[in-house]
């Protein structure tokens, strides 16, 4: 186990009618707050009115920035700065997913921040402080509720860009499991897999020692594969939406991978994917994680696969570790296909016609090789990519 | 999944070599520190030296309160109040294990309370705030250094009693599991055993949908049971060392109970034991331990078992119900006995001299009934006490 240092700030308010607490948990930082969230679907499911009764309630002052885009803009970032200047907000309430956080973790990183945000996310060193966030949580996915990064997206630039730093963590997170029970199916069936990934690109390492934490990880898998179907089939499974949005939080916060050293590997791939073709973010990591795992097995990660495929998926440990392995592999693919999950690049309109380019990016963006647990080059990411096509 | 309100704000250096933040640390909130310790082992093993070495270079004053008991008293926290308001200090290093950093806790409270500190362990009501704590462990068992609670005795009246209060969490511990290399095979032992004791208060309940926590419980479990005799037969492996250390805060800091609402039971049943006996905790939650399983095991409960006995155990899921559960008993217990504990309250003193007594005290204590998997009336703490002799 490699030496860490565990710091997991946020306060999470887990449960039905949490929201409650809203008021009182920004009054400990502000009473003017920058008020964010996407596509409008919290209108339409009544989290945007709890959230406005209760900020009304506590006599807090808000301005809104809606419409921020599945794979975050940088100029949503920009206007939420601008306002955020412009009306003396201190305060940034995040409602939604992933996207909504990320965003808003960058405009409370920018605020302070000379230039153009996306000096930041090219160079996280840039950022020295933020603005306070909070968030309500809709989506579970990401796991940004509870995390210091954020991923934003440059179309002009045709770049997707991880940036993190321990101020733009969340002072706290509002996870009410009622909030995502109207969540479409396929925006669930992507979640669930954006957690299994992030779970995924901490578990596979090599010989590190970290025993606890493979298990922690193995029961977070676990949990996705337990409930994911049935949150799908029952939207408004309470117990199903509760465990999958608590697994969102606990995949990325921090718990899976303190001790070890994962390079992601996957999420570089799909980085490409999203950046070009804007496809759903767990979509494009289902698609690519079965071929990942075929492409980067051989008899030095072969015992890594054998471990998944036993402890999670409940494989015969007296069969061949071969076996093992590819059984694993393809009880992962039937699981993302029985969520509905589309199991080919094709099928999200992804051809050839940029296969070179984004891998060339993939390579380029991380510095030369893409993850750790088998380092990936130019050449390799291509095989993966046309291998999902 | 019940609510829960999730905050676990103590910061973890954790690894080979982190006494040097040790001054960095205590300086964001103090210069003049209280140094706690208990039977002077880390003056034997070095830890000590480790530690003044730092505070001097760090130019931080320290006084000392040592020959904290295992079982901490309530005398030594009056004895470190007294230091405390004497010399002007405000902040506690607790350096040891549990107890060390349990009696830090409630000095840190008592300090600004007025009347005995007792009062507090009889009514935590009382409390208000703490002094700063943090601490540098030394044996990996009772999870004080990531949790806010204490466990406090009482010789004249006979009463171990809990006490908790958010301002008593440490502002930070450092866990070097080199540290640990020199605790002797009988408290690795007994350490493990409090280890798994605390894991199952919190994973035995009845159908609470907390699926997720369920199983980072048994990822907690399988890590005792991986590494708890390699520890004991090779007190230098550092692997092993390590896991058991993180498995030892993460068992109490309120991970593996959000969102249930466990009410713990062989505690409450082995406190009487050690405040009647002054034996070693953790043996005596291992004597207890799976006579309490089997006593409470009935229709009702057996397929919680079940689920530990397939889940930790691996024991085959086709065998009868009952089959897997008295078999995930009957390794229990041979695993307390591979780790050379005694295992019967006879061979560490205790006859049936007091069983009546401490039964109604167990019961007492806890206000009609221990525990809430199955709850216990004084008839029945007598029976798991006699079955245990």
């Amino acid at each position: 186990m490699l030496n860490f240092n565990y710091s997991i700030p946020t306060k999470i308010f887990f449960g039905k009618g949490q929201i409650e607490v809203l008021g009182k948990q920004i009054k400990e930082y502000s009473s003017k707050v920058l008020l964010t969230y996407g596509g409008g679907s919290i209108k339409r499911n009544g989290v945007y009115d709890d959230v406005v009764r209760v900020l009304k309630s506590e006599g807090i002052e808000f301005y809104e920035l809606g419409g921020i885009d599945p794979n975050p803009r940088i100029d949503s970032v920009r206007e939420g700065i601008k306002i955020c200047r412009e009306e003396g907000i201190d305060f940034i309430l995040a409602v939604g997913g992933g996207s909504t956080i990320d965003c808003s973790k960058v405009i409370a990183a920018g605020y302070y921040y000379d230039g153009d945000p996306w000096d930041l996310v090219i160079d996280k060193a840039k950022i020295e402080k933020s603005l306070p966030i909070g968030a309500v949580l809709t989506l579970a996915a990401t796991g940004s509720e509870m995390d210091s990064g954020a991923v934003i997206t440059n179309m002009e630039t045709k770049q997707k860009l991880g940036v993190g730093h321990p101020s733009m963590a969340p002072k706290f997170s509002i996870l009410d499991p009622t909030y995502t029970f109207t969540v479409p199916k396929s925006q669930t069936a992507a979640g669930v897999a954006d957690i299994m990934s992030h779970t995924f690109e901490n578990y596979f390492t090599l010989n590190d020692g970290a025993y606890l934490q493979n298990r922690l990880a193995e029961a977070v898998l676990k949990t996705c594969i337990n409930y994911g179907k049935l949150a799908i089939d029952k939207p408004e499974n309470y117990e199903a939406r509760a465990n999958i949005m608590w697994a969102s939080s606990l995949a990325i916060n921090g718990l899976l991978s303190y001790g070890k050293k994962p390079v992601w590997s996957v999420h570089a791939m799909e980085h490409e994917l999203s950046a070009h073709y804007d496809i759903t973010h767990g979509v494009g990591l289902a698609i690519l994680t079965p071929h990942w795992m075929e492409y980067v097995l051989d008899d030095e990660r072969v015992d890594k696969f054998v471990e998944y495929g036993v402890n999670v998926w409940e494989i015969d440990k007296d069969k061949g570790k071969y076996a093992i392995a590819h059984e694993a592999i393809d009880k992962t693919k039937e699981f993302f296909i029985s969520l509905g999950i589309p199991m080919s690049l094709r099928e999200v309109g992804i051809g050839e016609e940029n296969l070179e380019k984004m891998a060339r990016a993939a390579i380029y963006h991380k510095g030369g090789t893409v993850g750790n647990f088998k380092p990936l080059i130019y050449e390799d990411v291509l095989e993966i990519y046309k291998a999902a096509l």
